[in-house]
């Protein structure tokens, strides 16, 4: 059974509360239980974590790291934009990753276009909602 | 039955023959078996097209808004970086577009990180080789 | 008689169908009719044409120079802040051209600001709307 | 019966006598004269107004709002390229402007190609000599 | 009873420890005295949290929009210049906030002279010492 | 008793008249009414100014400097981001002075984001409307 | 018999037509007989084209690597500076590529000095002229 | 008899008043007597004139052209490095000017290194103290 | 008995499994044990701390303060390039400080040549590998 | 008999020693030697030199234009995108100049794309290997 | 007696026979008669060096300042915009120096504009041509 | 016995007479004698030059290669920052080297903080006075 980890970056807590004429009323449960859904149930193992504290995920993605995990979703959320040392935790965890995004970040401000983090995935999925999340499982579960 | 275009830019056509260290031994032929694969027989109306000439990929997504498409996925290759007159169409057209690259596009040249046309499509996927045709394919359809 | 060429760029095809909130319902066709209406029938020769390639542009161009046209007036669409190509057959053509735009360039995206094309044109006319072309017409007719 | 200022910034006071080569030797008085002679007689109450001053023209720009002008044809020299005031005071005023720059901004030094102005204007006309200015006039009174 | 926080980012606990010739040797706590005594005891209903943590800031934020405040002073500190994670915190909060900074950021490095966070707040008060944070507290009881 | 000058800049003359979806419809008397009233009568000697006009601007705080005055409110509009003679005329006077600016110059056009004159002031109150310069006419008269 | 291809790129057809003073009055067909003249005939199968078309340009480049060409000498003209196309174009034939510039780039506009396409070739002759062709060709005919 | 101007711009006036530990004691009259004294009573046509507007210093330098005047020694101060109408009107007037800056402007902010106005005088003399205006002098009565 | 801090920042707890083709196989212990064993035993009191949270870095940095260490040895990994907080509390913490970095941080991609944290520290010894941190070791405490 | 002058610059003595996988391991003796045999025996008049100093390479290039030299073949090396004096002395020689490089400059770091030095010459062969030096010896000679 | 050193930096030996319509006719040994013409016999011991070479310039400088000189006018030719070392020879030498330009660097190329060397004098003189000389030499001569 | 080089660029031969404040009274004299101290006699053959001369320094380090020096200790002062040529010899010598500079090059002005020639070394020491060179010999000497 293959261990993914989804992990959720700052403010992503905050989903259904925040903004919603930008991000929809569905809630970070409802993503949970969406990307559960995706899969025939007991084929994935699964870790959700969210956090605004930027330690707390590179903590977190080092332990995936030791913990042998298959593959990682990350929405950096604003970090993505500022972070050198997420960067270097996920390409010093040799986890195969992915980010995504929930909007187009090339729609938004200029400062949101640039992805630090993004250099250290394997791809991006921006722009898809809650789907480019059980996409990049979909993804990560077919890959050799 | 939706009607769903793929668009392919600049020198895609010779994928299997051009660095196939990066771009991998598969041709565009069968980019599209994949592509037709990934639906049921039946249920997708698809049209092809590949071109290096920035003018029939602006004509040919014109042609698609008049013929009312349902959605686009265009990899605009170099084009993406460079062509202000090909995110205009793709406004222009009115269809819902899905960007895709083969490769992370972050973690190429810095002048590959700016993409023009993407903050004309709905969002953008990036680096997950072939797949990102299905995906966006998959997005497209489910869409409501 | 003079003879005059309106040169279209890209997506100027789609005008009356293309974002009608941004660029009004009326149609290249309109366009037409309104250019030639603003002159006595018979006193000018026109050429119109619409392309959405950079290098059907560029061709026409010459072929303008070769026939001694009397002037251009061009609208290159979003080629105007991206093609070096296009400066340089305007420029190496000798036909005194204008540049039109239809919207106001400096009150869109940074990115229309600049105009590569505009260093080789006698003028620009940006804003004002269809009456840019006849506008632009007018002094090409009246320069000496 | 309309009314129409012609506002003039900086050193335009010295057409004809700066810089001739380059501006020609037609005076400012001259170019009063060709608007005036560009309308019948009667059908518009023009305003015109000179000046170094920026604030003089912010003032002027003020007061064509309070006595409810119809259009403003400014030209504002140096100011376009460096003053946020005077973009302000256009913006203000609610009275439709048309930019007017009598050489060709896109021929000139670098700095002279951004027009922090034009973004508060309908449109800019550039290049085109003392023609531009009855040419916008013309735009002004035509427009609804 | 108005809720109003009072948030201090990262090395605020520091206050009158460091560099006291810059920031005076008042400390955190004096401030926070400082702005209980400017309003009648019990007309306010104060929160004061300072920590050198982003994730605590954006908890907390969170936690304040959850709890219905009517007011959020924040001094971001170095994270003003830095975060986006933060910026996002603030707006997706939809409490009303106040940026404070001791110092005036426009004396200082031209790296503290950007604010990412200050486009998420109504306003920013700068360079006016420990009064920025009693006058921010006026400003949001009095705001209707 | 302090005497104390409210310099207003370009365009503010037209406070209430001007785009007050943005600015309110309050005038700038009002704003002087508010001033005014927001100290006990007779405590205070104000002098009230605004000038479209940068020379006037610079004229006025030598003028107040030779008279001693106690302080200076000052909003330089658009000359904050352009203005090094202003900048230099208030370093220059030795009067102690605090920046206003009515809207969040953050929220703004990147262009406003940044304030030359902004550097030779005690501190800057942007966002908070009229209250900014009651707030710092309070900071001016609290400040030994 | 090696197989080489002179590719020459937008408005190089009007070599003796364009700008006389700059490129002199020799056409392209002059510069294919020098170049036809500079080998024994017999020796290379020569293959000249010239476009105002970038899709053509890329076209024939993978035509080229197909029909296993030992050598391109390319005069990307205005696309040197801004096609990354075509800079994919050759770095993916996998044909030893020569770039030729008739002037010399460094002397012209600040928007000419750079090359994207040149990074994809062998290397750059710029500022010889013509004979830039002949000496692009012996050197790929003495290349092991 | 020579007739030479001199002209001072904003904050010029405060010399002597005016951060005295950088621009010394010496008011502009001293620096007048002393421009006087530095040549033979009855040799030169002096025309002193000092403003804090920009408007007022381009109306001189227009009427010192009309008058013939021989040379101008201009000392922009904060304009230098701002005003293109200032550059223009120098260029416009045709009358040989020296620049002067009292300071080094390489030694201050580095938003005063560049200057506009430089690119329109003879040359530049800056950081010799009030020396620079007698220098400029006697340079501009020297020359042929 | 001197009091020395040796502080690691983000991902260095992964030293030995990270990347160990760019950092070796040693780790973080390794790394200790080195350092202790550099000096005579009892001669210094150490104080280790890795973290991967910002927060918890400017925390420790002012608990030394407090603690009147003598010296701290950091190495702030990915913070190095991002973080003013950090910068701020080395510099607030008035304690001597040396930055490491184990490789050479102008061999990297250039977002890594610029240090923020550096302007705050005594000096900066990178590319030295481990010894970087026993050499600022000898170096704080040869230092008086 | 014509006189031509092949220099070369910094570290161009290190041929055939430095980082030969990029050079190769011929040396500049090797590189005389081909440039002397790629015309008949006695027809050119040769003047090699290579230097470090940027000096002497100046004093060179004086010296040669006083001997009237016919050509300068000139590989600056790292000068090329650091020396202004340099680019002087080609410029102020008035002698024929072709800049070669040995690698193609486009290829390596960014640093290496600009050259100063190329602007004061006839042109650039950039990439071509030691036939750089012997193609642009045949050039000086063929040209009238 | 005064001790002055003129020293010319790299090219100034070809003055009157470099770019003649540029720089004059008139050679170095004609400046450096004009420079002791200038003052009466016998007043000043001079010592006047040129040299193409940045490292005998900074020699020169350094023996200057062992040899207590009073003053150094200095000519850094192209190394004025380019070398930190010579900056730093001058700002180490203690003695005090202006730096001379023949002509106005803001006329020339952007590349010429800026100044390292200046920040390091008491002022500059910038296009003044031979008298720039004579005129520092009175300068230095002047100053207390 | 390893044989080290300790090479100082220009203005070092200054050091204990230039900017003492900032540097320090000690000579290079001192330097050497501290350099020397720091390892048993006769364990090491030194090699000490200094030269202002950048063109010796790149000599000198080929000299070093060809006599199989063991390690290379530079301080290339303002070299550091604008010198490729320098930055190329280091590289091409394959001699392991240590940038050294005494002052922390990032509390210095902007454009000291890059070095171009550190990124041909293995590391820099940057800050630690004449400390960072006996730390690089140690550092050389153990290295394997």
């Amino acid at each position: 059974m293959k261990k993914i980890a989804i992990l959720n970056g700052p403010n992503l807590d905050r989903l259904g509360k925040r903004e919603p004429e930008v991000y929809g009323t569905a809630t970070l449960a409802d993503l949970e239980a969406l990307v559960r859904a995706s899969v025939p149930a007991g084929t994935v193992e699964f870790e959700f974590f969210q956090s605004n504290h930027e330690g707390e995920l590179i903590d977190r993605i080092a332990s995936l790291a030791d913990r042998k995990f298959d593959g990682i979703i990350v929405n950096p959320g604003g970090f993505s934009h500022t972070s050198v040392a997420l960067r270097d935790a996920i390409a010093g965890s040799a986890v195969p990753a992915i980010e995504v995004h929930i909007s187009n970040i090339y729609k938004r401000e200029p400062f949101r276009h640039n992805s630090l983090t993004a250099g250290a995935c394997i791809g991006v999925i921006s722009g898809l909602g809650f789907a480019g999340y059980s996409i990049a499982l979909q993804f990560l579960l077919g890959r050799k």
